[in-house]
């Protein structure tokens, strides 16, 4: 019963196109899901794509908009008058008409707004669209329930009837003072279990979690997840109840936040997908690939230096693959425990306790690792003294490279910089560079060269 | 208002441990949520954990069990007799309780079990164990509120709401027919502006997503997520309810798999965090370092086989690390793109095509990179036949490096291995062996020695 595109369902909707046969069409996209028609959507040819959303209503078209890859709702928008527009956010919640009116031009968000005929609806939009996207402001709906505390339940019930209407789901009900202060919520479960002639005051939860607008969504998420809520309400600074953030939209920030911190690791300068074409992945992939084209140039400037060793020592310039080997994974590694931990908010304790630490770890590891690569470069060239002196480069330079690794993220979050650029190829280039320089000038000064 | 941990309460509640002060206790931690002392469990003692554990009631404990870290809470069960245990298990939903019963072992598992009362709840926690817990069956709850599409209005209500005392969050009610077979929800939404006069089987909403017991838990996350659930029923072949999951669960999953993935491409084999100890952390750090290893010998080996080319082109020797860092990035960006579309299942196609387009990619990036390469070493080094032969071979490494970065994640996904032990330092090892090999032997041919 799961849905699944197949080629058939494909061509019967292009034949239908085709034929300009929009009864079939409507019938066919009747019963079906929008999350289903957006990924139909997401498959078809971009004509044909508008071809629809002008066809079906827009209760259907502006839940369907919602869903699609953002580079193909951007295209399909262009084909959009502002009227068009206009009658799709006005079937929308606050939160998702806000996020459509953002990704138009200026120019266009004022026409479109013009013709939104439900004045409340531009006051929220408005308000909505002035706070930072990554705050909590940012991802909140206008749409709630709420009741005064002052209100009988009879009261309650009839304004929560009418409320919840225009609520897609409902949660929480939260309770507010008359100056709109959040005092607290009622259970949808304590109403299914309650007498209805129980007064609200006596009834209402007053222990109630909430954001500030202006919190941050990485603190919003881990709030949510912490506690395990399914809505949060948002307050500004003096309490009045803004807005509420549902956990559906929580969970695709988590999942974002995710797949952006994956792809930083990567190399991927941006969001790609493994269907985008071959000119938008280039684009993401080539920054990072130029970067560590950079760092190699600046190793073969320090190996060029160091090229007087070669006659006596050549078997040094064949371990330089794997000291840059191992600073590179000793660096990524260090910063993506350091980078989860920020992110999950349990990095506690000083820098100078982190580097501390660290540095213990990454000198045990080298030590380690250094004894095999000792027993091998001895073994294999018979030479004690060139053993010995890329073991301990190896261990000097494995230190250095986890204090950077650990140190980087720590200082970028300390400036206010997403620490999660700070690993992958950045980490790994300039690892590779002062692990090569290291290994060099200890190699040197332990073989009196 | 946010919870924070000072060390003034951290103090003040290891003092009243040492004064046996049981009484400040509990009324300091009356009011607290559990997931809050968790964290607070998590950061004292060892022993004040167990002593708070002992004393607070086991409705509290039991939650404030799920929250604590893998690791601690293990500790802490190992220090709690079978009867103690099972008044905790007694206390959970089905679901948190097979949790905890399966991280005990064989022996302790059986012990605990007999000790539970309620002889339901054991039938349920021995379902539940069955299943794998990378299932849907490994992760649903037994506990939902159902009704029978033959009841009247009157008795569904009576019914949902003994019902509902005994789930945590209502969430949808499901409709089954006599053999307990799914036949669809009542929503509460409904439920609040529906007469109540109204026959269920004229209610019900027939349409309802639902997921098989069997069901990998990467579909049942990816489902939830797109038709933005907040609970979904689980069903057996023959479509009867079994249970359901609740998005709070799905987050953690979706954050898990998330932090699983991430700290593979970083070359961490188990899950650790920043304050786990350096025991705990070299164990998740040195499999993989000892893999960069063995590839850095490898490396070492195929050059000390090509160092008759020395003599006269000493320069390719100094350009190993860029190759290699090359060939490593480049492996680590396709396999992290193919391994987050397999996750999110938006990999179509076959295997051919996939490459085919890797390919075509790959070597326009590495045209891009080698044109630059080619003039900075005509530029250093003056010798055109060396920027030549250099450039051509990164081209080469690079289009092999992204192959195999491509293919290594798509072959052990249809071996139903996880893909993402390809990313990192797999990929990276592999392709700097290869990368090294590749750049000698054309560089060599191209320069004709």
């Amino acid at each position: 019963m799961s849905f699944e595109i197949t080629t058939e369902l494909l061509e019967n909707i292009s034949s239908y196109i085709e034929a300009s046969n929009d009864k079939a069409i409507i019938v066919l996209f009747e019963e079906m899901h929008h999350a289903d028609i957006a990924e139909i959507i997401d498959d078809i040819s971009f004509d044909d794509a508008v071809y629809l959303i002008k066809l079906l209503d827009s209760e259907k078209t502006s839940a369907i908009l919602m869903e699609l890859d953002e580079d193909i709702r951007e295209k399909i928008l262009q084909n959009l008058s502002a009227k068009e527009i206009a009658e799709e956010v006005d079937e929308l919640d606050s939160d998702d008409a806000a996020d459509i009116i953002g990704e138009l031009s200026e120019e266009r968000q004022e026409a479109v707004m013009s013709q939104i005929i439900d004045e409340e609806h531009v006051r929220e939009i408005e308000e909505l669209l002035a706070y930072d996207e990554n705050s909590a402001g940012g991802l909140m709906a206008k749409e709630l329930v709420k009741v005064n505390e002052n209100w009988t339940v009879l009261k309650c019930v009839r304004e929560m009837r009418a409320q919840a209407e225009e609520v897609t789901r409902v949660h929480s009900i939260y309770v507010v003072d008359d100056q709109d202060k959040l005092m607290g919520r009622l259970s949808l479960k304590d109403l299914l279990i309650t007498s209805t002639k129980t007064a609200i005051s006596e009834v209402y939860i007053p222990k109630v979690d909430f954001v500030n607008v202006h919190d941050d969504l990485d603190e919003v998420s881990n709030k949510m997840r912490k506690y395990d809520l399914e809505a949060i309400p948002v307050v500004d600074d003096e309490g009045v109840l803004l807005g509420r953030i549902t956990i559906d939209d929580i969970v695709d920030v988590i999942k974002e936040e995710a797949d952006k911190d994956y792809q930083l690791a990567a190399g991927l300068t941006q969001d790609v997908e493994a269907d985008d074409s071959i000119l938008q992945l280039t684009k993401a992939r080539l920054p990072w690939l130029f970067l560590g084209l950079l760092g190699g140039v600046g190793a073969f400037i320090i190996m060029e230096g160091f090229q007087d060793v070669f006659s006596k020592y050549a078997a040094l310039f064949f371990f330089t693959p794997l000291i840059a080997a191992m600073a590179g994974n000793v660096g990524v590694q260090s910063s993506a425990i350091i980078v989860q931990g920020l992110a999950n908010d349990d990095v506690k304790g000083s820098i100078n306790s982190r580097l501390i630490k660290e540095m213990f770890l990454a000198a045990l590891n080298g030590f380690v690792l250094a004894i095999f690569l000792f027993a091998f470069v001895w073994a294999y060239e018979g030479k004690i003294d060139l053993a010995l002196a890329i073991s301990v480069s190896l261990v000097i330079v494995i230190i250095v490279a986890g204090l950077i690794g650990t140190f980087v993220p720590l200082f970028l979050n300390k400036r206010g910089i997403d620490p999660a650029i700070a690993t992958g190829p950045f980490i790994t280039t300039s690892n590779d560079i002062f692990g090569i320089l290291i290994y060099f000038m200890i190699a040197k000064m332990i073989l009196g060269i």
